[in-house]
């Protein structure tokens, strides 16, 4: 593992079936009564945050206090930041007052990256978000999900996602969602298809690890996995975006199009959902949605990443275990 | 006890006295030079506030940190709820994230018990405060306080508050602390009387188990206990409210009133009081004023009801030294 | 040392350099493994801050946290003080909830002081920062890095900054950070200059224990540390202020100013910087200024107040050490 995560499309396969086996690994935490490992004790980690996300802010929350770290959260919104202090001096803050990883949500593609390059703090830098371009934990958290779902074995330990089809679907343009999935997803062998209307392909596509296709109907039944994007309202009224009906009516996932899904395939969704757009109410509440179980992987996957990029060289439960014992 | 805390109406006598018996041995703590104990190490409460209420959530906080407890603090304000995000989808990013207590304060009515009847989560729903409905852990505080201070024996443990007599003075209609307290107190055994307003008592008060009087000074005399509401300085304007000066006059406590209350008798406050306005100064700052001892009870009371309702069997310092020696 | 640490100017030199020599032991700790000492385990801090200042906030939560206490924030923005709610009240709330020491950043001159003098609470005030008048542990946190780069022996234990000479640069008049290094700087030895347009040198300068120069030129020669103030964009258009021009090129520091500085000599800033307004980017780079390390320090001299404030006896580290091993 390098010592940040910025983007998905670093990863290697093994670097990625490493943290989808780390937590697995930790996934079994939540059974036990105590759920926290002593692994991270004393460390501090940082939620950098300019732009709101509770759920992503407290999804690394949870995660570095099930490992045992001191966490402090940073909005940057009302800080010294917003009277325009800039990303350096925030950084060179934040390391002088020890941060042993910095989690960064930006509005601005790149940020993260420049954390991370700029020789400004010696901690791990993890991208939690940046602009329209990457959310790494969120592809990870997405592949983790399918891997239990659809693997042969028992979770799928060790396995990648090979001749898998998945299919995502939405606003493929602004999503970072979409972006990191497509990257890791190819990474671990699957075969992705994009599924958008035509003003919201990105530019360069073709040079993508991917199909495209502006036919939902036409991919939905030789799908593996249908990952809905979420729709941003406030982007409704723009120029390039159909009406909410012809947007439901044609990108919107209903019980008849789910019906027509292989058995074992299962619908995503990385949350909030709009029902009543992107998904109506029935597939959002059936079995086969996974939207809550990805959440609870999230926090898996988080713990993975933070163990991982601060240090782990075992099984991590099996190092905290030793830990537990001396 | 239930698995949740919505409603102080739904509390046995029992369940009442179980509650305040544990807050007593808890309030021991604060004497100890280590205030804190292990017993939920490892358990995960979220504070999700919809409404802010920076006293109610540190009080929380601090309780469930004594007990070892981790706490997220996730208020809805800026949040993916305030973009219009359910209830559900919010409680079941909660549940998926493995919170064991969800801490919930709510501008409407009924949402705690929504939540807690829901099946979104697997985890203890405690009441924060919903709309004008109920406030179950401010009741139960100010029933420790009542019990503390007027006791018989030490500290009253085991005992209720039968024969007491208690009149709560103002805004009923708009207050949550009026409603539990008028439901506990009757379980408990006192006797209870409301003053207020003729436009400030709430439609169907007849069903209440309390009396109802327009004469504050009719019933000083006779009190145990006066417990003063705040006058939400925000509702002075509207029609049914008297002028202030009128409110202060024939609502407000004084030093004259209070001195016709028995010698005995303490005056209650949920803070923070309106000096001039419900309570004169010379009354908040008298030694019959129980204001601030309500809100230390607050944080014993608090860690009461997590610690029951996640699980402790066993008298709660007692299983806690027991765990710290092994 | 007193309980509380309100202003610099109650400090005695030793005092002083106790702090200091605290901070030098525990910021070792930033080379150890876990960083974490069990010192405060079970004693609340409670940050309470009126005014948003994000990096003195996080650099308190950081020290409490290393010293395993409980931190609990409180921002007054959106609180039931922000209705009125008195410092009164929130004072005798945070005492009843237990806190052991109340960090407090106010917008009032004298806040920190009548927290501390009110017998309203029991633990200790730390001023964080109270308007225009202290901020004490800036003022130690600058020292301490002083000592560090100018001293003779090893980080210079046991000693202060006798003969030292400091030149402090800007805006006087509004600088809390200004007024607290003049009380402590001078109470440690160190003969201070104070370089100002004259609009921004406050009244009754003369009974300073410093002298006054409106010509930076003049002095930057012969000084041992320049300490750059922050300029308040927000005070820029105020008749008092020079143009953004003019005071750059007056006032501030740019590298013709600091080739002229001897060879030993340190550049320093509270931080945020306005790079181009009171220092150049080459100044602020350069190796020569301390900004970044002092924000490092701040996290250790913070440690050490609440160390010594919250009853250590004996050297901070040893202490904890022993009570590891316990």
């Amino acid at each position: 593992m390098k010592r940040h995560l910025i983007s998905a499309a670093d990863l290697s396969r093994d670097d990625a079936v490493l943290i989808l086996d780390t937590a697995e690994e930790l996934a079994r935490l939540a059974d036990r009564p105590i759920k926290k490992l002593p692994t991270l004790r004393g460390r501090t980690v940082v939620n950098l945050f300019f732009e709101d996300s509770t759920r992503t802010r407290i999804s690394f929350e949870a995660a570095a206090k099930r490992l045992s770290a001191d966490v402090i959260n940073f909005s940057a919104k009302g800080s010294s930041v917003s009277k325009g202090e800039s990303l350096k001096d925030t950084a060179l803050t934040l390391e002088a007052m020890g941060a042993d990883a910095v989690v960064i949500r930006h509005h601005s593609s790149g940020a993260p990256h420049r954390l991370a390059t700029s020789g400004w703090i010696n901690g791990s830098v993890v991208n939690a978000g940046d602009g329209t371009h990457e959310h790494p934990t969120q592809a990870l958290l997405d592949a983790f999900t399918m891997r239990r779902r659809l693997a042969s074995g028992a979770s799928g330990v060790g396995q990648d996602l090979s001749g898998r089809r998945i299919t995502i679907v939405g606003d493929v343009l602004h999503s970072r969602v979409a972006r990191s999935n497509v990257h890791l997803l190819s990474t671990l062998g699957a075969d992705v298809t994009l599924v958008a209307p035509p003003t919201l392909v990105p530019f360069g596509v073709e040079s993508w690890p991917c199909d495209v296709s502006y036919d939902l109907d036409a991919v939905v039944g030789k799908s593996d996995a249908v990952m809905m994007l979420r729709v941003q309202r406030e982007r409704m009224n723009a120029a390039f975006f159909p009406t909410e009906r012809e947007y439901a009516r044609r990108y919107g996932l209903n019980a008849e199009r789910m019906a027509r899904m292989p058995e074992h395939a299962i619908v995503m969704h990385p949350g909030p959902m709009n029902r009543g757009m992107e998904i109506t109410a029935e597939v959002a509440d059936s079995d086969r949605c996974t939207a809550v179980e990805q959440v609870a992987n999230g926090v898996s996957i988080r713990m993975a990443v933070l163990y991982l990029l601060l240090g782990g060289n075992e099984p991590a439960v099996t190092a905290a275990r030793t830990e537990e014992n001396q």
